[in-house]
């Protein structure tokens, strides 16, 4: 019989998770195909997807360790996203690490890239359950909408007509629903139901889209040490955030001219550049609307929790971690 | 009861494949996104490697519409494979059409290949079948090879002591495998035990070799309107393919200094490169000495072909297909 409460709480499953992953046999030859994926996978990071994975499988009373491969599958497919999106946006470092095309070089990185979507599957192929073909159907779903939101993404470069809306359904596509299929999986795999698998899909969709919005708001007002980036680079980019198309939105006349200028001007200094398009959030207080938006989010993620049918007590540890989430330290 | 004959020859499956790959709904928007796969699949080519999968499904008596899945699937990861290693191969054209990172850009083209790989897993699991996650198993395995044997073939490139088992190692990676996973997946759909697809996935191991090596002799020897590629495209790239690293084998004295520094010159004409290369070949045979490689390997797959165990006559598809396969015209 269940117990009245979960097991484990993010931490106990992170720690369980990174002994899982330092350890997974991903294979070793040629070198210069597999160090590039060992590098990336000891990265670190949050570990975000697999841990609420398999927080799902507790919830519903399910044994983590069945699940280690569907956790597994889900964060080499996440970090497999992370080696080519960075050659895209010819990102230099993350986690305060050089990023994999920078250490090596473009051809390594798409090449280890791919094969970590191979190797994904192949993690989730050591799943033994009757329900593995609707799982992969999950799997793959997502796998399909991060692509696209990543293409809106790379598209919203040199669109200047972007709104919120497209903004918003962007990064549903490229954040929110990995994360929610990692909870869903997590679900089924500890015994859900169809219905409640997707409420925490749900659940999981609108705490990726305030996640999401968090993020934005770290990279304008975070901490650089604790964030892994330098502080400004979405506003150096021009990155159409919800920061700066809220912004945009907003502002009126002179501002509105400034803002357009500021975005326009390709020889002026970052840092100037940052403080005045900080200067100009801060006067539109972006970084209060920002965080209403996100509470909307969390506020609708809560209710879908609310929802599911099983014991409240059952539920705290997600509670829990998703109030966390979007609390992190600016 | 199963007939004592095949129902399919390779062209009846090549049309069938067509119509299916051509009414195969992949998805559309964001257009930027699937436009290049579209794109890439419409490209056409032999579709060797799904109508091979029939093949084995026909031969152990299966019925062919249950397997298609398995051969999109086949299909759509070679193509993915094929926009990458354009993009790490700076090729221009392909199929006499230019490459998809040519006519689009290189995001475009990475993109659109990641979504492939999905695309191909998504394919695969429209499958009906309990012997699915075997069938997985099998693709995953395949795959991997495939960029193990393109990550060796771009170490070769910036390696000088290349040795011809290393390169016949490559090759098999990076061409045979794929072709003979889609043997081995079509014979166990079709019915075979694990022995019997075994030593189908033998015959296409060694079929691949023999084809590889025709298409070394091709880009040597062919007949561009009918190869797709400009001729002399090895030679010029320095491309460790068996007849350079034959012609460096057997090459001795003079020859060999002259054939050295043909292969460091960096400032000679093309053109008159591409001849004295080939009057090199000529002169060491060296077409006579791959075709005869090329002939062992075909033989070794005809030994495999013969010991499976089904009617004589329900293996004679296969046999035609392996002989034309590697009398395509120069």
């Amino acid at each position: 019989m269940k117990s009245e409460k979960t097991t484990y709480i993010f931490e106990d499953l992170q720690l369980l998770f990174n002994k899982t992953l330092n350890t997974y046999d991903i294979g070793n030859t040629p070198v210069r195909l597999y160090e590039p994926i060992r590098y990336t996978l000891d990265m670190g990071g949050k570990r975000l997807r697999p841990v609420l994975l398999l927080m799902a499988v507790d919830a519903f009373g399910g044994g983590i360790e069945d699940a280690l491969p569907a956790a597994i599958a889900i964060e080499i497919f996440h970090n497999s996203t992370l080696v080519h999106d960075d050659i895209m946006d010819k990102a230099q470092m993350r986690r305060n690490q050089p990023t994999v095309y920078q250490k090596w070089n473009t051809n390594t990185a798409i090449l280890s890239g791919d094969l970590m979507i191979t190797k994904s599957y192949e993690a989730l192929n050591n799943l033994k359950t009757s329900k593995f073909q609707e799982i992969l159907t999950i799997f793959n779903k997502a796998a399909t909408e991060v692509c696209e939101g990543q293409q809106y993404d790379l598209d919203f470069e040199t669109n200047d007509h972007v709104e919120l809306p497209d903004y918003l359904n962007m990064i549903k596509l490229k954040t929110s629903v990995l994360l929610a299929a990692a909870l869903q999986i997590g679900a089924i795999l500890g015994g859900a139901d169809s219905e409640n698998a997707k409420k925490l899909y749900s659940f999981g969709e609108n705490l990726g889209m305030a996640f999401q919005l968090q993020d934005d708001l770290l990279d304008a007002f975070g901490n650089e040490k604790t964030f892994g980036k330098k502080i400004g680079g979405d506003i150096i980019a021009n990155k159409k955030t919800f920061l700066l198309l809220k912004a945009l939105d907003l502002a009126k006349g002179a501002y509105k001219d400034e803002l357009t200028s500021l975005i326009s001007n390709k020889s002026i200094d970052d840092d100037i550049k940052i403080n005045q398009v900080l200067k100009i959030y801060k006067d539109l207080e972006i970084q209060r609307l920002t965080e209403e938006q996100m509470l909307k989010y969390f506020d609708k993620a809560s209710s879908f929790l609310k929802e599911i049918n099983i014991a409240e007590s059952r539920k705290d540890a997600l509670y829990q971690v998703s109030k966390k989430l979007i609390n992190r330290k600016f």
